[in-house]
């Protein structure tokens, strides 16, 4: 073993110790009256980068929200890697369901249970740590680092692209290392080539002006609940194909590698459908459910809503009804491009005797794909079979992280997402935990990654 | 003019008086803080009885609620008649859009403003200032009368059904005159001929456990929410027509007659348009706008709701997704069958990956019609001519007074609809009024119906 890797295991005690002190602050970004510990938790991490020895921390003003920023730029002709992570939260309702308080972390069978135990605060603090521990043992690292933990990952990061355009020469690099995300298994780990991205339209019906008698004016008019019902059920054919025209013209077609890494992913579908509840999955034919998870967009109803929603009968025609969309998307499909093609179908599909007010929202990703052979997945993979003594398997998400397409797109960097949460620890709901094996995991993978990456010359 | 007419106009100032009392009672059916003020209003309503000379009046118990009776039985030979009206009254909401307080009863223009003022109270008085001024001027009644006044008219009248068949000796009659409804035009009467019935449904689709991440799983299972769109979507066809199977079945074809009497009563779309805020009606093809509403039956969804439905973007998979559904029905649709036939609907079209779980509501009614030469109507005609010096019109409304076909069923009597409410005395709405000019009409024109009606033997 090499000495910053006793020096992390000597540690260990202490690096819990500040997790804890971590997990305390309740950083809610979507809650208002959680911005002063959203501006602590900022403050907390950048003392921790600093006491770490990275250099020239800063926290800045995204809009109205903190970034912090660091950097240790004297391996001069060894690349750069620009490391990424949130230290904001998810809210923690319902709260009666949590074992032991969401921010007064707790310790059991060696797993800290907390909101944001690994989603992402233990994951954040991983390659910081592993930071640390060379800086301490060698008073250098093997190559250039960069850090940005930004404060709004559980709300879309709206002010990340205003971020990064206007700090680009300070966000340059060769690769970013994505601190968010998870591994495959306790056992097994995985390398994330592909993220969706999003785009989302809300929908408002009009009828008339008010809600009307059902019996006085029943037949008479369109209904704004049956005719947003209409609109919404002409978005898929039986099978959950998108029926809006143009939207699958960007989908890149899946490569026989690709179906094959996806095929070597473990699928157990009763398990799956246990996990959720149901008695049968559904969707697009000719595709494997981690493939339609994966690599095909879709379009959600989040929401629908109009009329009566009390107990029992309330004979009216609803004056309005809404409906919010969201479709995830797929390399090449371009957000705006999508919420245009959606909004086309919606205005050629309008009901007759009501009218539609369709709207794109502000949110919005692109998707995200990394070549499975790039070089900083090799990297990722030498790590990855090192920590598990196993071959990683080649997955995706059908979520987002806005900040790798960002990256992609404005600074020509890919990411290589390196993270140990696992799909059971509870990210975004109640009894949140984080295995502390997997903390120090991933404190000595970034070491070994810092490595790996340090082979490269620029 | 006769004794008993002149007896009316010279009281009529006390009359309003006491009508004031009436709505000084906040006697809303559907909120049970109320429930005293309802109790309030069957004791007042008793009283007022009395005080006109009505004998036996009892105030008794339809399950939970008050139910006022009374009769007045010595004119032996002539026919019976049941003088039907409500005492509840509909929630005050929006209560700022009000001129003056609901229950503060003001007037103003000649009108009296206050809730209930036409809906029902106003119209319950007539005919009780009828008998009381015939009674005090001539000691008797040209025929028998009794009288049922109900609390929870504009709740369904849930208790009604009960109490009509445990008390069917008690309300025998050769007809019933129903004080609730309302006149076409200030300057021209109408008889109202028909209601219809209805039946209610509850729809409840049910997806994974909770709601789920759209990113993670969506793509791979049934949305409940768009599952529920396309349940709804498959009851009308694109021009309106009901798609259920056998729904039109027992529908009565409109005679030429009939047609005719509803193609007489003035329509003016603008008009009708402008007063709901629509740019356009829509329904059912080869029907005018009042027969849509009037003799056509409807399947209206009533409320529709599932998934996220606050601001901005949430991206979830509903758990669930409901909708209440309500069928406004015509001779001779049984409220019980329709609902059969919706059930059979829903089970045949409900859409893969979900559950569906589905129910009749216990509110229904049956549809009412009744012939428009019926002894009783050419009374009614007679009257309303002398009253308002034209013919009246012959129309029905598409909401129900569920009293009327129940009394049809279970004591085979019709019922005359007598009442002198207008259209545009906003009833169910903020600033109801009621014409005091329309008032003393009614009060009139139920002594006149007595006396036509008393013009045929039993």
């Amino acid at each position: 073993m090499t000495s910053w890797q006793k020096y992390i295991d000597g540690n260990q005690e202490q690096y819990v110790e500040e997790l804890k002190q971590f997990l305390r602050i309740p950083s809610i970004s979507s809650l208002p009256e959680h911005k002063p510990d959203v501006v602590n938790a900022a403050g907390w991490t950048a003392k921790r980068l600093e006491s770490a020895g990275i250099e020239n921390v800063k926290i800045h003003a995204a809009g109205p929200v903190p970034v912090v920023c660091g950097d240790w730029l004297h391996a001069e002709g060894k690349p750069t890697v620009l490391i990424y992570g949130h230290f904001d939260v998810q809210p923690v309702d319902p709260v009666d369901l949590w074992t032991t308080p969401p921010f007064e972390p707790d310790i059991r069978d060696n797993r800290i249970y907390a909101r944001g135990a690994g989603d992402d605060k233990g994951n954040l603090l991983a390659p910081v740590i592993a930071a640390e521990a060379m800086l301490n043992r060698r008073q250098e690292l093997p190559l250039n680092v960069k850090f940005i933990f930004e404060a709004e990952e559980e709300v879309g990061s709206p002010n990340l692209p205003g971020f990064i355009e206007t700090h680009k020469d300070q966000l340059a690099c060769d690769l970013v290392l994505c601190a968010d995300g998870g591994q495959w298994a306790e056992d097994q780990g995985a390398i994330l080539l592909g993220l969706r991205g999003l785009c989302a339209i809300q929908v408002d019906v009009k009828g008339a002006d008010a809600d009307s008698h059902s019996g006085t004016y029943g037949g008479t008019l369109m209904n704004p609940a049956s005719a947003l019902a209409r609109l919404v059920s002409s978005f898929h054919d039986a099978e959950g194909r998108v029926q809006v025209a143009g939207f699958y013209d960007a989908v890149r077609s899946l490569s026989d590698v690709e179906r094959r890494q996806i095929g070597d992913v473990p699928f157990d579908e009763d398990e799956y459908k246990a996990a959720l509840g149901l008695s049968d999955l559904f969707g697009e034919k000719g595709f494997s459910t981690y493939e339609r998870a994966w690599v095909r967009p879709t379009l959600e109803i989040n929401g629908i809503y109009g009329g009566f929603q009390g107990e029992g009968v309330k004979t009216v025609i609803p004056s309005t009804a809404h409906a919010k969309i969201s479709c995830r998307l797929v390399p090449d499909q371009d957000p705006d491009d999508v919420a245009r093609q959606v909004l086309a179908h919606i205005e050629a599909h309008k009901p007759p005797g009501v009218t539609v007010d369709a709207r794109q929202a502000e949110s919005g990703a692109y998707p995200y794909l990394i070549p499975h052979d790039h070089p900083g997945n090799q990297a990722a993979r030498k790590v990855l079979k090192a920590v598990y003594g196993k071959e990683p398997y080649y997955t995706r998400t059908g979520g987002s992280i806005p900040f790798c397409s960002l990256m992609e797109q404005k600074l020509d960097a890919y990411t290589v997402i390196l993270s140990f949460a696992l799909d059971d620890e509870n990210a975004h709901a109640p009894d949140e935990f984080f295995r502390l094996e997997s903390f120090a995991k991933g404190q000595k993978a970034y070491g070994m990654m810092f490595e790996e990456l340090a082979r490269d010359t620029k």
